[in-house]
């Protein structure tokens, strides 16, 4: 077994920040003889907020996960701390929606199948049935739920009768073409992931590559972020560009774009499986 | 002398596309033996206009420039192209703009002392006295031109009246902190360059690095675009980014910025100097 | 139709480089009204070669594709031109090779599937049948030549008898763990595509991460070439990094170099089936 | 006064892994109240070592360094440390070698007059006169040690005799293109920083430039590192690449590749300059 496969507690906190939290944690985990095997933490200046995630050897710990989050407890409440521990054998449960393009799903089907990002597959839901047999191929359940543009709220309450039947703590838009409804993005909060096709803040809303190219930008962009219900303008995961000439048109930034898209929203995600990501206002603290 | 040294003249013309034009430009060389050591040439789908840019050995022409001029003509006429020569007897006449900042200044001023960047300094116009002694150590005239918040009028007359005086064919505003009256944008349209701190369209205005920190993007970027009078929207030359994490400020986010505008404005600059922009529209072609 | 989907030849040459081959093949082209949508070309000052890429559309010459190979003969054999027009009725025929690992298979058959990647897969041969399932998913045929370590000449001369039997016009090694031999390298000269995950020169051979681990590089890379009979020594197409630090160790880095192995391949393969390549004694000239 | 500006004591220490480091550290600086700004760590598990660097507001220590250094001596004796902790007031003293070529001096000198760069520059040392008048513009002594090739053992006495007078912490190589003798770099090991002008250990030694020509890679890079009597082969501290194609000639690659030199160098002197670099074996843990 090598260190990266031996299982970690990851601990993740946020607090005010004072004199005294590393040293707390700390030691509250040299008192067991717990093995920090990685850490890192984040001093906000502005809202004065400090943040903390630590791995710890599960075998280093003498007992379960459930007196650990119990023996945390004074501490977290002595600094005010919103935190939470997460045991290694409850992977996330994850949902993934998608419409008719398949370059992002097609990429997390293929690394969850492999364990290369780590999650339990729950079931993938679409408005369009051209993805199911690609999903099945995977083993995983395929959920078509057509939206009726004239009247959305049917498909949206099916979706979320559907989140909740496969009890989702994650819920990823791999390129699903439609617009949440609010209380979706609300009851969801941290917790759904969107890539959409453009450097945020830069074109928000549809055709972002036609916006980029009648721009006549030099780079194109992709952006993994947090759902709200502000169109296009939650907390921001990852971004990456790529480079584009006069000589691309806007179907050849498309296809470009692709691959920015892929590799941002696998990798936002990866940092979010990995409780890597702790959101505060509208930024996050990614501890990649 | 190497290759790169030998001179060229540079031909730049651009018209509606249609059959025929690259044979009848490489067949005009080809009369006379010339020598095209590099070419490239672009049709855009969208405005159905054609480019195209050849360098072409000097000492492989017969005869001189006007003669070369002339000849042309004929073709340029037939085919309704708007086209320049450039002499490289006959650098480019470029003056800069700065205002406290040195971070772009100095790497111009060092680039055109090494000859990494070639064209004649005409001199440096500020509205702050700071980076005199910088400029005249390189042997460049400096003015310095203060702005009367209140009033900027006769500070811009001052400013264009020496871009008069000096013949200023190029105007780099290498972050001079005011905004250009739209006329000297029109007089100077296409032959002034700017270098912005942010990713455009994403942080037009003022203090870019403060609003991308507000968004919390994990891309910071620069652009280098020719001036017009609406701000920051004129046709873009060059961009790139640079990567940041919840861990910098905007103190540090400015500084590690700077890098990249630098970058981009001398990248930029370098691609105008060497006729490998051809603007159209609020676009360009960029022939790298 | 868009531009980009209507057909085109592609005519690809290099040659001594002398004045009047540019004009020559435009003039060739314009005899019949043939539209150039894109052209580029080099002259390489240290062997004096000439390159050129041209894609003309198909429906702006007025006869078939024998018809202009007819006619362009005596204008390749005025300058000693080795030269190629290809026909996009005639796609190219591809052998995909792979091994257990399936991060770059993966993205090719996807690739294939939706056309991204525009060629006729002719089957994928493996030395193990662990990629039987995901070929036949995507309705390719799949050849299990299992290579015995003792005697691998029997697997090579299956392997040649398949690449044949599908009449292979280009092979890729999407990390097939075998050496070609050099009989094999040469039959393929040119048309055998090779992925090797590190930045060539540096870390020829096995364990290339494990070597860049060792001594400590900031950037590991994969390297997308022609194979030849010299080991990882072959004219190289593209080549791409990621960023690692102290944190990662191989495993870690293994995963990273994976995506960039992935784009790296997929990119040079793009490049080849474009005709893109040209390559001339070690090194090639790439249209991109 | 910024958070950035505020003075930190800045704690570095290696040691061998074992539990209760983290917690004795932080328990160490809790007890005085002292505050954590910044903090970071890594266990190699290769080695078994474990590495930590911490940040503490000077304002927040009730008491000087010299007794910060004697409170935590005892910590350090009991797990093994190699450690240190720097006085902000004491700023590194560098000395900077090079020899004609200017793109690195340039960078650093400006970047160390503008205080973007922070350490005291003792000064510059050259076997050329060509770079006086630069360095004395910047106000700094400038010490010309022509290089005899028949016999260099003089000029090094001269080179390590500058050194000590001007008490050389970290001696800066900024494109000084003459070897160090071996007794030289071991008096300067883990404090003389080179720039190495390919993405090392491809193209060790003289014109890396060329040799990646003759190669025909895809990428050039440049590799900061700390000089070994191993030619090029000492521990790396930063490395970057840019992109070339079949375009560039070596002497457009040397063009291309002063910028990346420049950024690389400049970084990695940067992370030298504030502890950030911790050496163990031929390697370095970056804490950027």
């Amino acid at each position: 077994m090598t260190a990266a496969q031996r299982p970690r507690y990851t601990l993740t906190l946020s607090c005010p920040d004072q004199v005294g939290i590393v040293a707390a944690v700390s030691s509250f985990t040299a008192s067991f003889n717990g093995w920090i095997v990685e850490a890192a933490q984040h001093a906000d200046s502005e809202t004065g907020l400090f943040f903390m995630r630590q791995e710890i050897y599960v075998d280093s710990v003498p007992f379960g996960i459930n007196e650990l989050r119990k023996r945390f407890t004074p501490i977290a409440e002595q600094f005010g701390m919103i935190w939470k521990i997460r045991d290694p054998d409850v992977p996330h449960r994850v949902v993934l929606m998608c419409s008719k393009q398949d370059h992002c799903i097609t990429d997390l089907l293929h690394r969850w199948s492999t364990g290369d990002l780590k999650f339990h597959l729950c079931g993938v839901i679409s408005n369009h049935n051209d993805l199911r047999s690609l999903t099945e191929y995977y083993g995983a359940p395929y959920h078509h739920v057509p939206v009726d543009p004239k009247n959305k709220t049917p498909a949206f309450t099916r979706v979320e009768s559907l989140c909740e039947e496969m009890d989702a703590e994650t819920v990823v838009l791999a390129r699903y073409m439609q617009i949440m409804p609010p209380h979706l993005c609300e009851k969801y909060d941290g917790r759904m992931i969107n890539i959409h096709h453009s450097f945020l803040p830069a074109f928000i809303g549809a055709k972002p590559y036609h916006q980029a190219f009648e721009r006549g930008v030099k780079l194109i962009g992709a952006t993994c972020h947090y759902v709200t219900p502000d169109l296009d303008a939650g907390p921001i995961i990852e971004q990456d560009v790529a480079r584009v000439t006069h000589a691309q048109d806007p179907a050849e930034m498309v296809r470009r774009g692709q691959d920015v898209e892929r590799l941002v929203l696998t990798h936002g995600l990866r940092m979010h499986l990995e409780d890597r990501v702790l959101r505060y206002g509208n930024k996050t603290v990614v501890f990649a």
